[in-house]
């Protein structure tokens, strides 16, 4: 397991990443003194070397490792282009100054000019894979290299954060956002800090208009629960959060549409996802349980009959993988689920519970969280 | 021009969507009584009357009004399902809740059963229409009728503002938001109030990298400034509250990429868009100014010239089409701007002023804001 996959939480992520990329730099001075090419090790992440960990419940990487080196001629260029991200994303926290990946991109450009190709860095393609790199090569995470990451996601609830920012301590109370919510930043680690905490779960709801018809409702303020929709799929912001209040000791329980998208959305938080297996435990949440919607709640809620709709073509693709991955299949109740998708071709939305009034969603997720009615 | 182009800001846009609706039904009966079939009269939204307000600055609808009729075959359907969404949004405004159109989609759903075509209620498909229809005939906004809408966006900065919301009110101090920003909700209007404002101006700044960038500067800070993200295109709630701020009498500034998105970012705040044309001022700010990034700043900031971009196609298919709109060609300096990139087949990011170092960008900032070099 790399280091990343078992380092526990820390407030100083940067300071640690700051250490690391100076003994990176050391020990490739130190190679060349000894008359050796220059040399950075990181654990592979290609699919092959993804593991669904048993024991922990979530993705992982596995133990192979590779070196990438600067005197092989297929990874001479890469090679200097992760050192030039090193060196920068360094300068960058010892100047405690945050940027995008688009920004050390054009600091880059500004110190080499037309070599760089522009298409490296745009945020979809293989400059990813030099950050994750250097993530996996150092055992950190890019936003303690501070790269900041898209944020999306809001929360409310019975909880106070400190945010330590630009040199002023903010005080966010999740009772007093009123609207709006809390935006969930991209880093929820460095000098960020959980000061108080009442609650006895969290709910986690896919879509942000179910969660502003909640916090409508004051629902975390009846339930004393922490309300955070990531608005469709999670950022890492929203995962890490999720994490570190799962290691509080609450509960985690994920409210998403009955369709293909809705589980992958809750199996990402739970197990984390294939492409982002390097990054282990710290953005997964194997404790978190599925509130719902579920097809079997038609059978209790008879009126959500009718409110079915016709799954799509993708739904149903989504479903037929999903079934196959070993972590899911080994859940009779899920692959149930998933079973009555593909033979009904139906599927049931979370908006639907506003049918006979706009509060039964507030009823029925009281109900099944009182009676511990999850899927696993 | 429709009484919606016309409406001042009201603190309760709710209740005299409340008063309209109830005077629509009323006006049906009477309709119905006096034998006749019942209708009613909206503007016509279609491209053919949508008409640039040269006085005003701004996209609006013309004079010409349509009615729809309940006895006419063809618009009968959509007439009854206009009057479904008139008696539930009623219902909202009176039960104090609010919903999305997708939770508006399953109240209906739920009533009418199977009747109900799921596609008319797709957030991208003709549900927008009927929405639109209602709109425009009653002379309010949806967030009136208790519709929320997708919110995207954040702000920090010298205001404070006063929202009453699910019975509680909250301030929302926009100087104690940390790294986060407070989220600029869907309705800015209702229950809503700017109850304190020390800034000389706003800033509009396309990119959320960017937003921090400058968050983290505590540009706002130094500038007394309301520093906003509409994080790409401006939503709804962004739109509106650009809007207020500019009737409070503060400049408004725009900043984004220098390629044909970033300028239509700018246009609709400035203009309005050809589809929203039916909102009208109360969604533009024709007072909004350019700041940049330019591609005449290449003459003034050098190391710019070698931190250019190849455009993309579709940079350039909209820059022609833009270059053609005559409230854009009036103006000789964006003539000149789109010129450019046609000619050059370039552009210019808002990320780039990043690239001599992480601070620049705010220095670049200020100094086009102090010496005023905007383009109109």
């Amino acid at each position: 397991m790399s280091d990343n996959q078992n380092k526990s939480s820390n407030l100083d992520g940067d300071l640690l990443a700051l250490d690391r990329l100076r003994n990176m730099g050391r020990h490739m001075v130190e190679q060349i003194e000894h008359g050796e090419g220059p040399a950075f090790e990181t654990v592979v992440r290609s699919k092959g070397n993804v593991i669904f960990d048993e024991e922990g419940g979530f993705l992982r990487l596995g133990e192979k490792r590779e070196r990438r080196k600067f005197l092989n001629l297929s990874q001479s260029k890469s090679f200097m282009q992760t050192l030039a991200v090193a060196a920068k994303t360094k300068k960058f926290i010892e100047e405690d100054l945050h940027t995008s990946i688009r920004g050390l991109y054009y600091q880059l450009k500004f110190t080499l000019g037309e070599d760089l190709d522009e298409n490296l860095f745009d945020e979809q393609s293989e400059s990813n894979a030099l950050i994750e790199d250097l993530e996996a090569a150092l055992g950190v995470k890019r936003e303690d290299l501070h790269l900041t990451t898209d944020r999306k996601g809001v929360l409310a609830g019975p909880i106070v954060i400190k945010d330590h920012f630009a040199g002023e301590d903010v005080f966010i109370d999740g009772r007093k956002q009123g609207r709006s919510g809390w935006a969930i930043p991209s880093d929820v680690d460095n000098d960020m800090e959980i000061v108080e905490l009442d609650a006895k779960y969290v709910l986690v709801v896919e879509k942000d208009a179910m969660w502003q018809r909640l916090n409508e409702d004051r629902f975390w303020q009846k339930e004393k629960a922490i309300l955070i929709t990531p608005k469709g799929q999670s950022s890492r912001g929203v995962r890490r959060l999720i994490r570190k209040l799962a290691d509080k000791g609450l509960p985690i329980y994920v409210f998403t549409d009955c369709d293909a998208w809705g589980w992958y959305i809750y199996w990402t938080i739970k197990t984390g996802s294939m492409n982002l297996a390097y990054l282990g435990r710290d953005f997964s949440v194997p404790e978190a349980k599925f509130v719902g919607v579920t097809m079997s709640d038609i059978e209790h809620y008879d009126f959500l009959k009718k409110l079915t709709i016709k799954a799509k073509d993708v739904d149903i693709k989504r479903a037929q993988d999903m079934i196959n991955y070993p972590w899911i299949k080994k859940h009779a109740e899920w692959e149930r689920e998933l079973k009555m998708v593909l033979k009904t071709k139906k599927k049931l939305e979370q908006d639907a519970l506003q049918g006979p009034r706009l509060t039964f969603v507030g009823e029925y997720l009281r109900e099944k969280i009182g009676k511990g009615e999850f899927l696993p």
